[in-house]
């Protein structure tokens, strides 16, 4: 098998699912217990806690453990909104943001805010002026991803983030999902008040993550109820998955560099070999995230090309997972400006420090072969 | 070890934790991935959905999978609330529900709800009369939960909602997580609208459970994003999670009458035990919950009787484990009118079905050992 879907969701390393074994078993007490199995459960909590947060270079209480990005997206964007309203109903985002992000700001439209979307260029790419050219006396959040999912654009966070620092009033939200472990995002440097990050997309298990939160913060809860997670996020704490999530990590900060130069070295080898192929057109920018390449095979149905890779265990993506039951057009690639054909036969393949150059060289002799065979028939 | 604090949370199944790591290593591709790997962990999820429904007697799209009982609850107090507001913004609850329901209320309070509290009697049960006068024409929901996780009261959920069957357009959600497998909720037949269950109340693991969410109820998601559980809460599904979730259900209702016949044979062993005790006072009601029993030891404090048990290796709570961390008094026994001395000195005694008749006799020696021990170092 070779997974190529890794933007989707990873495999969760043996290790990180022996941590949660392990924590499962031993630790199954409930940390708000008063008893010494519960203070034994809330102690191992706060070291994940304490870890997770010199790994992220954050304080310790600005670490708020959550069950996913989705979750952390949706209480960073809903959460400023409604707890700051009454400052202002104006909130800033960008055209190709993660549905988490997209359809939080649509939720709040319907409850009377008012959001400006700004568009990309060709590259995905955000323009820091444009960001701040839209701000207005009653805004009082700005959201934008780090890395975007479909195309891996990075976007220019530092520049918007310094920026802002002259609206010491509007809380600066980064979906950091895709680039976690890829691209570094120091906070506090760069201006940015909350962070979303995802423990299954870095080899931890599902429904785990993270949401950052600068102790000047304060948020509307979305989940109410007991006072865990700093009283941001009621509900008996997922201790198994935080210390799993907490391993993945460790896991990643350790290798960091090594993987980074691995992927660098990947992803030049697939951008020189589709580059080659006349038959695909890339849509990735230049100087995009290191593990997301996204290309198309305009006249073929991403879908088939998919199911004849798949035969041979080979897996890639159509857009992201989280829309990929949408139909047809590429929403991202869309707001990019690319033409039609390009939006609805895009393709995107995207790596863990798992994958090998053998990996591409298959990939690629493969996609070969498929697109060889379909056109062929379509003939 | 004796572990008797089950209501706060309970030892996972090896079963489960088996199940939940053969999911995590096999089934770990994202199933909204349109690849095969996918696609297999979307069928996967399809029978887990299926069998619940099976288990919990309502309809497959009927179970939306969340990540426990507070997202469940806040899922359906603020969901009905925010998506029918227009129809008026009247809401009823008890005023012993758990934190979750309780805190989502004074929430929607800060947005502008308005929420009637329906007192209880010395037994913690709400009257079905009180309830159905404090209906209004702009009444949108009502909720009110199974069994207090405190004493084990055992709410009129059938009479409340019947009675609201003449009020069709009132939303009714029943906090189940206690209640689940204990007694049994006809949702269908009671005309409940919303009820919200939990996976590591019953061995499953935490961060799982499930609001089950009758075909006509719209609700206003509180995780937007992907299409993801009907479009009710999106991220990426915890399929490794949802199994072992699914696999605790299963083993529940494999033995439920079973076990239903053990608990009510060691409850009935521990309130004679403790009715014999001059030092102590039964809290919970004689026709509580199996599981439940409250008690109070007037003038010790519970955590030290709870710390001198601990030495022992057994393990009780005072109150919730999600109010714990609030000082001193029991908000639901204040509300059931307890005087002080009895509010500020409560135990909570929770079984699972594999504490035994020994545990219980070992328990009461280890508890008169420790007053006798704790009382003539106050003389």
């Amino acid at each position: 098998m070779i997974y190529l879907d890794n933007s989707a969701t990873t495999q969760p390393y043996p290790e990180v699912l022996a941590s949660f074994q392990k924590a499962a078993e031993q630790y199954f007490a409930n940390p708000s217990s008063i008893h010494s199995l519960g203070s034994e459960v809330e102690r191992l909590l706060d070291r994940s806690r304490k870890q997770a947060a010199s790994l992220l270079h954050v304080d310790t209480n600005e670490v708020i453990f959550t069950s996913g990005g989705t979750e952390g997206n949706n209480m960073a964007v809903k959460g400023v909104a409604l707890q700051h309203q009454n400052r202002g109903k104006h909130l800033i985002t960008t055209s190709i943001e993660h549905p988490s992000v997209m359809e939080a700001f649509r939720a709040l439209e319907s409850l009377g805010f008012e959001v400006t979307y700004i568009d990309v260029n060709r590259d995905g790419l955000v323009d820091a002026e444009a960001v701040m050219n839209a701000v207005r006396p009653d805004t009082i959040l700005v959201s934008v991803m780090s890395v975007n999912n479909e195309l891996g654009s990075i976007q220019p966070i530092k520049d918007i983030g310094r920026k802002l620092k002259a609206h010491p009033k509007i809380h600066f939200h980064v979906d950091h999902v895709q680039g976690l472990g890829k691209i570094d995002l120091p906070m506090n440097e760069w201006g940015i008040d909350l962070c979303t990050i995802s423990g299954h997309k870095i080899h931890g298990v599902k429904g785990t993550g993270a949401l950052l939160v600068r102790k000047h913060v304060s948020l509307f809860p979305m989940l109410h109820g007991g006072s865990q997670e700093a009283e941001l996020r009621a509900g008996t704490e997922n201790l198994p998955g935080t210390v799993a999530f907490v391993k993945a990590l460790r896991i990643l900060k350790e290798k960091e560099q090594q993987n980074r130069d691995h992927l660098w070295k990947l992803r030049a080898r697939l951008r020189e070999a589709l580059r080659d192929r006349p038959y695909c057109v890339l849509n990735s920018p230049e100087d995009g995230v290191s593990h997301i390449t996204n290309f198309s095979i305009p006249g073929l149905k991403p879908e088939v090309v998919i199911h004849a890779l798949g035969q041979k265990e080979i897996y890639i993506s159509t857009k992201s997972a989280c829309s990929s039951k949408q139909p047809d057009v590429s929403a991202v690639l869309k707001a990019c400006n690319f033409d039609y054909d390009r939006t609805t036969s895009a393709l995107r393949v995207s790596f863990s420090s798992q994958n090998t150059e053998e990996d591409i060289k298959q990939f690629v002799d493969a996609l070969d072969e498929a697109v060889h065979h379909l056109q062929a028939a379509m003939r």
